[in-house]
């Protein structure tokens, strides 16, 4: 794998899938690989599970780990040609990356959007030139409209603990938050989602208030639906996660009441898993009795962040 | 070792200081313990000491170190149960504290006390709830009330010093300060100290003005003085440190004159090493003439850090 | 190598960027010689190539690395003696030099000038208490005067490209800027064009406006002109930067028109290659044309940060 930035970069995501719970079986088995590769971490933005699963992912592998805080420790960046750069910005992007592509075999990049202007977030202008520019594979960290390191760790998940005969019921259900969120994770879990239907691998339905529709870039396939308590009936695992609208771009909007997944709403499940990113804001995304009870998954999912970004980054140490 | 946060999980303290001596003599013997091991260092106040001491020993032991600035790179964690998370607070103790058990072997963990509410500070909650939350070992990296790692270095330090045939007289000597600082080091050292005197170790003592007598729950034993003159006769060591007022909760109060160590008063001592855990404010904790002289034991008592880390990790790497 | 300051800790240049061009072939020959040895990198200021490449440079080396951003991580450390520490500063200069050293087999230390009080920056007061403190091998990662880890790196790459038969000509221009930067860079680039000419490795010119000559101290040998036009006929290199005034000390002064290298500045010289530090301010220091043409050496140069830093710390390691 030469980049790792969407689904799209994955040949085959149920061989993907595999490798992450083979290198949960053997996590130390491939550190000839990455000896003497250097990995660097460079972030825009805060991170907590990300950071740390994707530099034990690559210390398992025996790479070395260059974390680079750009925000705190670093420089504003110009991403636009042509500019007298004689404002706030203090490096290109054409040097910046260029640089860290000399001392670095692989870089993971993290950069949120601003949620001020939806076409230039879906540009992944940063990102995109940043790839260009830096000269190395590059690994998302979870980018201005996507966030795959977490969509396969879910996918790692559902596919570990799916012990039915059938295909999974899959929700992704919007949930309430006081703060406008990017769409990166819901798009990304999306659009994998999507992938593993078209592949037989479950079915996927996608529930949120009106206005609050995802892209129909990442959604191809997916059963949409406006209405909660049809949407998780027989579920099987629940994507429980809060974006801002995309439609009226990084907007908060007025919501139905009851929105918020309970124990009383899983009643019409199929027993139903429930799964979310972290961090999560408790008893306003989602309840602490479904958190703290049998049904939550959210700490396997976030262990599985680790096996994750190690079969991410051992596929893209076979190709140097 | 399942844990260390305090004296009373040290089963035997004497063996421990001498597996600290030990390490200091060999320091890369056992390099296969820490193997595939990830230390996770979680900061929510600075650290200089602490930090690269405690990384280096882990390095030491053949292990791998994430650091964590929370205070900078992170949230805002909730501790309490029941509410609903629509405030500043963005992410809840369970998830934080259970999703770092995920992707790290042991926890290190510093969390300073507020110094305004006595019993909220002395509860250790945030402590106590990470440890529990994490599924890991932690170790102290300096909690509201304790510094364990300082205080077995100091015993470190004094063991490996201590010449004599007599047991040396160690006391802990209150110091002035402009600002407000915690109990944990003098509380921790006290603690430490009566639990070598049970053991015919040492004999301590505690002088401090009035009102800014410790929390008698670490003081058992202790010979308690409030006169400096009294105190420091015949001593052998002085151990200087700056706290507030545990009985008018973190308060600076007047105290006399001249309770400043110089040349002066160590004629009363035993020709007394002097330490002190550092950082220290030169002629306002302890005059210069003291640091920069041959009683001073400051820089080597900082050295010992690592090895008390070493021997600590050690112990808790066996029980893995 | 017993510290890496400036050129005149260097016993001999050529040999330096020998072993720098050595490694870049072989980067990995000697991990042996930094097994269990750490390296802690001290920035008082933000690194962004420096931290990088010089932390790469010592996992090369089989060396363990600890960063330290005291800005952000640590304290306001005192470096005056005498004075009673009752204000703003935490800790002495003294106490944490020397505990850095306790942990650290060889440290790296950023400091930058004030570019307030001329004598104050060029005493480089802190960086020489720092290395009589701390009681291990220090490298400098640029001081308020020189950034001789940067300069090495630029001896380096012009002795990679120059495939001349003369010596070549090698021109330090000084370059527009909207703020005030240091002088460490050109004073550095000077010191060590001026050994390498008295080597008779280069001829080496100065051009900057009038007012912005820098302290003969670092100029002993070149070539100083104020007419730019002039200074570039038949360049073989021309090292772009920016500096504030060392005479009316820190500031920006007025300077001619049309400073800035062009491509059509470029038809004088004999074709020469451009070179700069980074980060640069496209089109306010140097034009994007050339940034982006086939005579900028920027990211090579950038690249060579790793192997010139290398071949310092493997000198380093050799003497311990």
């Amino acid at each position: 794998m030469k980049q790792f930035t969407s689904v799209n970069d994955v040949e085959d995501i149920k061989e993907l899938v595999e490798a992450a719970l083979a290198l949960k079986k053997s996590p130390y088995a491939h550190q000839e690989l990455g000896k003497n590769k250097t990995l660097g971490l460079v972030f825009l933005n805060p991170s907590l599970r990300t950071r740390l699963s994707t530099q034990k992912a690559a210390l398992n592998l025996g790479m070395n780990v260059m974390v680079m805080n750009m925000d705190k420790e670093g420089w504003a960046l110009e991403t636009r040609d042509g500019v007298v750069m004689n404002g706030t910005t203090v490096e290109h992007i054409r040097e910046a990356a260029a640089v860290m592509g000399q001392y670095c075999d692989v870089l993971g990049l993290r950069s949120f959007p601003k949620l001020v202007n939806r076409e230039e977030d879906y540009n992944e202008e940063f990102f995109n030139k940043f790839i260009s520019f830096c000269g190395v594979p590059v690994v998302s960290l979870e980018s201005a409209t996507r966030h795959p390191l977490q969509s396969l760790a879910d996918l790692v998940t559902i596919k570990e603990t799916w012990k039915g005969s059938k295909k999974p019921k899959v929700v992704l259900a919007w949930a309430p938050h006081i703060k406008a969120l990017p769409q990166a994770v819901p798009n990304s879990f999306s659009e994998w989602m999507c992938q593993a239907q078209e592949e037989g691998i479950l079915d996927f339905t996608i529930v949120q208030p009106v206005g609050y529709e995802l892209s129909t870039d990442f959604t191809s396939g997916a059963n949409i639906s406006h209405n909660i308590d049809e949407a998780l009936a027989d579920a099987d695992y629940i994507y429980v996660k809060n974006w801002s609208s995309y439609k009226q771009y990084g907007k908060v909007l007025p919501f139905p009441e009851g929105w918020m997944i309970t124990n009383e709403r899983l009643k019409v499940t199929n027993d139903a898993k429930v799964m979310h990113c972290l961090p999560v804001r408790r008893d306003l995304e989602l309840s602490s009795e479904v958190l703290d009870g049998p049904n939550s998954l959210v700490i396997q999912e976030a262990g599985n962040r680790l096996w994750a970004a190690q079969a991410v980054l051992k596929a893209v140490l076979e190709t140097l």
